[in-house]
């Protein structure tokens, strides 16, 4: 992990419209299929983030003002040149994050279409008219911008989760400051200024780069009226609390350890292919990957465990650019020695390793790269480390049990509650499945049951604090506030004293 | 009125992606600006007609089964065509209409923006969801496209009308074929050639031209499922008892004789300017014109009319391609005789010919168009003839009342009911007249409140017949039919049986 | 059928709010169970039927303004009424339709359903509200009542299907006129009551009894602004095209012949006893009843041939008032006969009658009444009268296929598309079918899937004319009209003009 | 302040659906129109409030589990059951408030409005459906129940406030632990038990009567999901930090300073009128009171100080149970002592005491009660005491400024952001007013614009911490989580497979 400061450039920050490299502090961006950094990101301390702050403030007076339609607009022009231009982004991505580069055309695709729906703003705006609440008199509710809004956004999805906070608060009026995550701020900084270049005014929409002391400044600032998070659980429940206590509203997503079940009935080889996909994309560094599945009887138990072994023999690890590879390298150095802590931990604790990533190969050139191959546990226990954690790492355990109940009471009785899957053929099951599991986003035969952009994303339990989940409808209602008015005019006006209040010849 | 075939070329029909000309019957367009002709457009047959229903017969299931966020994209892509062709559009729009080009350009607006409001489909295509109807039995809506649809549409607006239909229709996962007026044919084929370039598939969208025996084809035929009308009211009746009678639904937009009031409080200089607008703008030919300006005392009244009468000497006549020009021609020889005849009969009924726009010149070369200047009325009394039917021209009434009382109970006695608006400070007087005025589309200080394509537009009394308006929200009901399921699974299945119906070794 | 005039009391109309007897013209009513009439029904000529007309049209406007919270309450009032006065209401039912008294109760609690969902009034006519569809203009949506609005019902639902339409119509606002069925007036007379009892004032519900002459005044009278019908196809599309004609929106329901199909793998017991109550409850005198059943596979053909045979056999047949009979005699000696028909036609185009119902024996003293025991046919096939006409009765048909898509296609392939089920526990077939079946209802193992109150009743195809459904959400927009309001006030008004108009010593 | 033991009675909690009398920790209640006491609330230790959380813990799967139609109606049933016990719930609302009869009366009407609007629950809780959200695949969402949820109620509306809460939080399924004022909590204690008596399930709604501990307890037990607050800025900032930390969902409405607006135009005679009720009413005991109004020119300014000296003067304040008299007492002595001492306040600081309410006399026998007249102070300026904070008695100060804008930024710069009212005949002043102003209810012409039942109460700034309002739709989304399922179903299922998987002897 060398970082040779000759050869590399700062990423800076986008303040009121222009870049700004903000050089007190800075730290090496890596490129994680080498190991090598060829660039620095600025870290911004307070001064700066509370001038991305005022810049916000003082242009939203005019924004939320423009009419919902034209703020739509910038949003439909932002989509064609986020088309344009997703060969340049999904580059970005792949060489500060690591995921092949299919896979970052696929989270800017989710992204766009975050970006798709807050475009249908003058439809999502519209507030609730009711006339003769009494007689003559109507009441009706508006549905207004906050202000400065503030977002803080992880490694894993750097081009989409920003995409999920800011265009929706764009469009509903407010004007935001996103703290994208350290480790990959490219992708993040190139399509804020893609933005501009859209339409939106310059201070609308700020970028700041940075770390605790920038966070710290969204979250106590008075100006900052509503805080989007997404990240880990500890820090999620800190941000919620911190950014409560400051008297703003915030929406905190947080970690994730999802359990499919594979009931009796399943068919074996689809969910197989569905699972490699889960588990594995993007080195399972999302937070609806599938670490964990549930076999409900020993017989597709031993089948999908077969399945899977086969399908990961197939697999082919490498640097991200390579279209020919499935899987690249975890994010960072740091983090690679975690997940394969993990793999060692679950070994020691007694799971059955059945496939071991750990000595993986990959291209010459790329011997220092972060890179872990899939591994796959069968017998893995509640109670393990491997169980207990999230590891987002390429790391797949098996757990079996003998009845659906039982595989509900382990999912309900696990911390988070973000995604979880069913497979089967079987209405009821099903149903009494996505009815009473504790878990915020359910899929039925779909491994990855990520709310299209015109629903919302959000888990139970410890994966999100907050009223409102992230993107789609309840987007709205979280970067707005509910005006109320209601309204009554005095009988005796214009109307009837028409011809007596003014002059007439007749 | 000359017509050198020699010169022409044939204006065909669109049937299943492809351009037909069908030749047996055709019909001379003209330029209204010089009353020359260098086009026909085909009228097409039954059969021809039915070649179409059929096409969209057959395009229908794939349409249909095409998730709805595929085809809003389509229409986000056909607004950008439409955004980039606009001046070809307009200059259609102006050699057949006879239109200014800045107002085709704002025709063409409008209807770029029910291609917008088409695009949030995903949005707008949302069913109810209720679970636990009972104990274990949900039940939802879903709003499922009809099949073929089809539309009617007249000469005054040939861009923006066919646009409130077909878009909405098509995202909602029906077929459509229209027939446009045979006045002006060339923009909406025009149009609907970039459809097929957006992405919408043969036979999804298709265009025939014709006259009554398209019309009736269109309206007999058990294919087609509903129909949408745009045109005078007494063809809008018959066009619904038609439909009705074979089983269509059918929504039929009509006539209007849109009344402005004029309250003594309003501020009279912003009144004239926006009457201006309202009464002359596309030469009067717009179902939301203001041709009836109630005064409400005699001082307004008086003070109106003296602002009209100066505001028309400023006014410039002549071909619409001239961007200097205020006014074009009227549409046809015929409905230029009309007008004038109108004219005439006011001047004879004893109304006060305040400005006389009878002999209006204009440039050299455009001695044979069909121009009528301004022309301004005072003095205007219900039973009048002018007063009472629809003329579709640059001529404007002032009508003298003592009271708002007398002017809603004018309004409310007339035959349409269409748009209607209010010049008043007064938040009781605006509030009263548009609770209470029987009028579909009401404006307070907005002369021509043609809703947004987010809200949806239609009349009262004898201006619309159907159930639902045209375009936005409405437009998803009548382009969709409801269908309800409920749901309930049978108890003892997979769930419970899982670990005796499988084998299992543990 | 004897009608012994002395012993007989004339069931009158009910007009502002006071019993009208109108003598002119009267018709016996029947008990089907005995065969016997103890009272007449007035017929109301043009002339009566234009005083309901005029007596709503009178009550309009105050109930118009009457807030909508108000009139909710009304509807709450009447639910209470309902609930206490059920037994009677029950008995009145049964006395005239013949119907058993639990199925009586189970009809008025549906009414009573559609009461409380009108009592949900403010919530539902809540209109849309757009701040700044340009600068500083608003424009908002109000779903305005129609005025005058009629329903025509029929005789099989004599309490349910009048409370699908009134109590809706009215808390929008309307007035309303009711024609209900003269075989079985009593009941609906009897709740107008209560509804007058709860607070609806005089002339704001009216009811008068009749025949074609009495239909078609409401169809014709240009004051009647919306009809509402619930019978046959024929007569349906009959009103359709009349109510079209003369210029009023109508949704009319037609008839049906709703296919069950029973999948290889549903529960064969459930699907028996389902089955029970959808073909032979009420005598099958509902347009949602199950008299065919499509077995997919001769192996759940026979088990439910056979379930169905032993069910059949412990069946009791006799008088509705008597709580221990399973099912009432028919409701008139024409349908008797017409229905008896039906069955001797099955037989002789040869389906196998494995239950004949013909000669069922009743208790003592009901010789006379209309009735006809339980018949089930096996080998019915496509083309058999029995197959493609709605019969009525308590007579179920067995087809047998192959495939679930041949079952489809039988389904789509009929005249109806009103309500269908599947039976099923597999996840796929259900939503296969439910997605794309023709059919406006679609029960998934629910053998009657009437919608619930909150959501809106209709069928596909020839089952129903018009845009939207009966009852739930769709009758608020079917009993009223959209009126936009877009709204810009001048600038220089009292607000920056405080200071200087107005006389200050400051 | 005497509190005899002797005479006294305990007021208990409701727990698990029996009254519970917690004896370790008792505080006398006192009638506020005598100074006496006759009667004590048991304070509830953490024992007590975990028993209560315990018993709503154990209620919830079957409460949740209820369909929503069998929830509502249980509200429908409590509507009629307060209707007839309103005299009762008014006097017991008297007896510990003081506020005069008709107020108390007026108080409940609102709660009942609210219970009516929880009892429209199934149209409430309707999810959003798409179909083919991709191929196939079918997304919708269910607005699911939180379990445990909470309530901290303050004394100005004892019955009122609980009952914005815990009607919507149990028909969205929810169970409930409420923590009434200690001042006043004999009418909430009554109301909960008719609530029982509706059909509430023991548990499923729990009454604690109690101080900080049971407070805290609330906050912190881990089993309650949402807390909803109403009470003073500080504390409810405090619940907001508190409650967030431990991961709930809070919404906290905090103190009020509403300011009306009073333009040139206004007719001075109806806001004076309007004033008395909104200032006075409830001795000022209300978050939407208006303690201050803002007249627009001394014009205006001495005209209205004018009238309300002279209505003032005919105001008559005594003993609520006295329907004569229009002002009742303060609730507490302390709180006399406190708003006495803002008076004297503002009389130090140079505000000009028009009429001075200190030296009230009232009738006999109440010499002990904390009566203060209605006081009125001219010539108020920001940065008085009297100015910035909130009295809650019944003091109203008068401010004099040139321009609507300068009204509108004292009330902009105010820390509270709850309700505001504008006097104006003027469209544009209302529309401009009401857009920009930094308030969350505001009225035009209407003092006190609480929103109606079917929409939704909170402020802006300072007054509500938290995302969503109170009761009215936004109580929807605050005591339900969002859960999206995705679901596709494998193709190769018993559809196709039908005739080969299963034994056919076709």
């Amino acid at each position: 992990m060398k970082h040779d400061q000759s050869v590399t450039h700062t990423i800076g920050h986008l303040i009121d419209g222009r870049i700004v490299a903000d050089a007190a502090r800075t730290q090496p961006v890596f490129n994680p299929a080498t190991g090598l950094s060829s660039s620095s990101v600025a870290l911004a301390d307070r001064a700066t983030v509370e001038q991305a702050i005022a810049s916000a403030q003082a242009a939203f007076p005019a924004w939320r003002n423009t009419p919902p339609l034209k703020r739509a607009r910038v949003m439909s022009r932002l989509k064609g040149l986020l088309e344009e231009n997703a060969d340049k982004i999904a580059a970005l991505i792949t060489a500060e994050h690591g995921k092949v580069l299919s896979d970052a055309h696929g989270e800017l695709q989710r992204g766009i279409e975050n970006v798709e729906y807050a475009s249908y703003a003058p439809e999502l705006l519209k507030g609730e008219h009711s006339r003769n609440v009494g007689p003559s008199i109507d009441s009706w509710s508006e549905f207004q911008a906050l202000g400065v809004t503030a977002g803080i956004t992880p490694f894993n999805f750097p081009a989409m989760v920003p995409l999920w906070m800011w265009p929706m608060a764009l469009v509903c009026g407010n004007t935001f400051v996103l703290k994208p995550s350290e480790r990959d701020p490219s992708s993040v900084l190139f399509i804020a200024q893609l933005a501009l270049q859209a339409g939106v005014p310059p201070g609308v929409l700020n970028v700041v780069n940075g770390d605790k002391e920038a966070v710290d400044t969204l979250l106590t600032d008075a100006r900052v009226k509503a805080v989007s998070f997404v990240g880990s659980t500890p820090i999620a429940q800190s941000i919620y609390a911190t950014g409560c206590a400051h008297g703003k509203r915030v929406q905190a997503l947080g970690g994730a350890k999802n359990h499919a079940v594979l009931m009796p009935d399943a068919d074996v080889n689809n969910a197989v292919s569905a699972l490699m996909g889960a588990a594995y994309g993007s080195c399972g560094e999302r937070c609806m990957a599938i670490p964990l599945l549930v076999a409900v009887g020993d017989a597709v138990g031993d089948a999908v465990v077969a399945g899977l072994k086969t399908e990961i023999a197939k697999m082919k690890v490498g640097p991200g650019t390579d279209n020919g590879n499935d899987m690249g390298p975890l994010v960072t150095k740091q983090h690679f020695e975690k997940v394969r802590a993990y793999v060692d931990s679950g070994v020691a604790e007694g799971a059955e390793l059945v496939v071991d990533g750990r000595g993986v190969q990959v291209a010459p050139g790329h011997e220092n790269g972060y890179f872990l191959g899939a591994c796959l546990f069968d017998q893995v226990r509640p109670g393990m480390k491997i169980y207990q954690e999230e590891i987002f790492g390429p790391v797949l355990g098996v757990v079996r049990v003998k009845t659906l109940q039982e595989a509900m009471d382990l999912i309900d009785a696990h911390e988070y509650g973000n995604g979880t899957c069913i497979f089967t053929r079987d209405g009821e099951a099903a149903r009494y499945f996505s009815d009473h599991i504790q878990v915020g986003m359910v899929g039925v035969n779909v491994p990855l049951p990520v709310p299209v952009a015109y629903h919302s994303f959000g888990g139970f339990k410890r994966s999100l604090f907050g009223d409102l989940n992230a993107y789609g409808p309840d987007a709205v209602r979280f970067y707005t506030k509910r005006k109320t008015i209601t309204q009554r005019w005095p009988s005796a006006g214009v109307r009837e004293g028409a011809v007596f209040s003014f002059p007439s010849n007749r």
